[in-house]
């Protein structure tokens, strides 16, 4: 069995969490995508899509709260190494059913930056619940999943499923 | 159609976002329930059961940045105000297909907690995707939600699916 | 000399700031409006006016992060006693010789609450001298002050010129 | 018209905020001066230049609350990048009908810093307001602004009005 | 033996930490003292002692962090219920041996406030071992500990020792 | 006298505080190690020994806020720079006299490490004495101390007392 599966990475032999050093590890550009869906009901689905959206600025928020949780990583996953942040992109989509974030964040550092990636994707649809829970209290998120990740020594994988 | 459904309710007429006045909302004991689920292959959950775990702390990294999250929701959520937390319980079990999460968290105040709760359950989701993501990259928070609330002017709710 | 005028609140006498004790004073509704400028070129406020705006996000972000700001208030001012907030809401108009930015913000607690509103002026102005920075490397606050002020022990007060 | 000024930089095409990519500008030094004023009543002067001030550390709330404020700026304007500081330095002067503030920031990175150099001169005159408004309920800050910034791809620019 | 003695109060029975539910304790008037003393060589004492620090601000930047420090308690302290905060003062003298800070902090809150003492004395210890370690390697903090308690159930407790 | 001995190197020729501008400090690998003693009765000592530590994760609590502390110590500690973390580990171990905390922290940049070291320990015996105070309120920390330092212009050193 190789090193990398038989234990987690994150706990000692000692069995106690750490924070991993990496001072050994290249600093490479890296790059990860993330999504979440909020399934909710079709009247929040109209009123997403309705007047009040077109006029405001509903879905900016979870925009606007997604970039900013990329630097929040490191202080909501104790364990995460604080990184440099080189960009962040999201994107928001009302579907019939629900609410859709894609994430994309980039970095060039010596770890991997698909929590952050994660988180945004995360707190994207926590905002967006909280939009809209007063008209639909049965919101939630249905899924949030890290898509891709590139860069660095363990290479590039995409989500087949 | 009633008031509530209507608009969103964070959202102004003229379409911009607020942080809802509350002042004359009455402060009242308020609990809310959330829950999360990592899901995970059979590897990463061989090892969280296994003796890293019963020697170690890998679950209660979850459990504790949970619990910080909680009074981390405001600072998450643009929009939520920021209230006394009187308790938070978060309850993490290993099942054969992932990582179970239940919050539960209790205020004294003028608005809800589920925010709180939901914030809870989905940064111990995190926590763990990170915890396992070297021995499983798919592993992906499979849900996270609301699941009961209870205290305040719109009454209790609990969900039925 | 009345006791007010002479010596500075926060500053005891021995010369030492401290963050004063209100443990005596009244829990009431307290309000504050504040407003801040950002004076620019004619170019940025073209583009602020132009589609990139009705069809973007453009002026979101500047209200988000004022929201925001409100609650990060006694972490920007040491001395800041933290307090409840029950409402913010900030007005963003685009005018000829650059942005106009008003907040109200809302309290029911033993302090005033206009440092939260000056502060969310103040924020919410930082965010568009970095929007248009680009275009208008000269853009600048061109004031940030409270407006008005009402409830607690020193009665209301509003700015006259 | 050039690139630069016909669209918004933190705008996206389709009109959505982002962060900015800048994994390929280059890491250099760069520095940001900045500086504001907040203008109070002769009274707040004489206080601030009068025995408290010679024994105490009024003004040293707001030197030190600024240097923290350059660590804060990326979780004050959600689209700034976090970028490394290099050294920050204050200084804080009363005058006859208010207070000065001057910043200087310096970086080592891969975006500029006049947005830290603003933020922490605008965080000293909220600190200065607060310190004052007891005794000048009309002290305002009369401007904040970004004065010179030198190193990067843009070149170096110094306010000239 | 009774209740409080034979369990850790932040663990459940399952051994699971927890944010104790306070939601039935009384809001009463609460009060802390905490000290804290930094051993340092002579050369440090002087310095402290000398010209420097009578122009300047080198205390204050530990009397202020230590206020401020306050506030993030509850970050610092993940099962710490984050509370009202009604006044603090930080008294920081340089003696023969080294430095010594008293803070007293105050609250009208469910639980205590000896936490918050407690972090605002050791802030300032750990910003007076910054300001001298250039001139004195071995400066550390030779205790800080709670000195006094008033207020809510369990009554008042003075240090003996 | 050499230069670093007579002056306080966060205080400038004026007597005011700044942050060091370490621009031109080479990048290179640096470590420091701290620790820390809480010093409690042995009721504390035998609970933290006994089945409720071992079923659960009290001590875990103290090594994840220890960890994340890490990243804390810019905020904590004004004139600290904000620099990359490459490892942090955290070792606790109950003794009969009290805890014992160990902590090992790495970086790769301009600036020392020590604080963040000192700043870890430090965290960990405030959340041990958050833990214990109701079974021993004279709990206290009896030490905390930079033990090592590596890496960097100043050479290495190691507490010799």
């Amino acid at each position: 069995m190789d090193n990398a599966s038989n234990r987690l990475t994150h706990v000692t032999t000692a069995g106690h969490v750490h924070m991993v050093d990496v001072a050994r590890k290249e600093i490479t550009e890296r790059i990860a995508h993330a999504s979440s869906f909020v399934a909710c009901n079709a009247e929040a689905v109209r009123l997403l899509r309705s007047g009040e959206l077109k006029k405001g600025d509903a879905l900016a928020v979870a925009r606007v709260a997604a970039i900013a949780s990329v630097k929040k990583t490191p202080d909501l996953i104790p364990l995460c190494h604080p990184i440099s942040i080189t960009g962040v992109k999201v994107d928001i989509t009302v579907q019939d059913e629900g609410v859709h974030t894609q994430t994309r964040v980039t970095t060039t550092d010596r770890t991997g930056i698909e929590m952050e990636a994660l988180t945004a994707a995360t707190t994207a649809a926590l905002n967006i619940v909280d939009m809209i829970k007063a008209v639909d209290r049965g919101a939630h998120i249905a899924y949030a999943r890290v898509d891709h990740k590139a860069g660095g020594r363990s290479g590039s994988w995409t989500r087949s499923d």
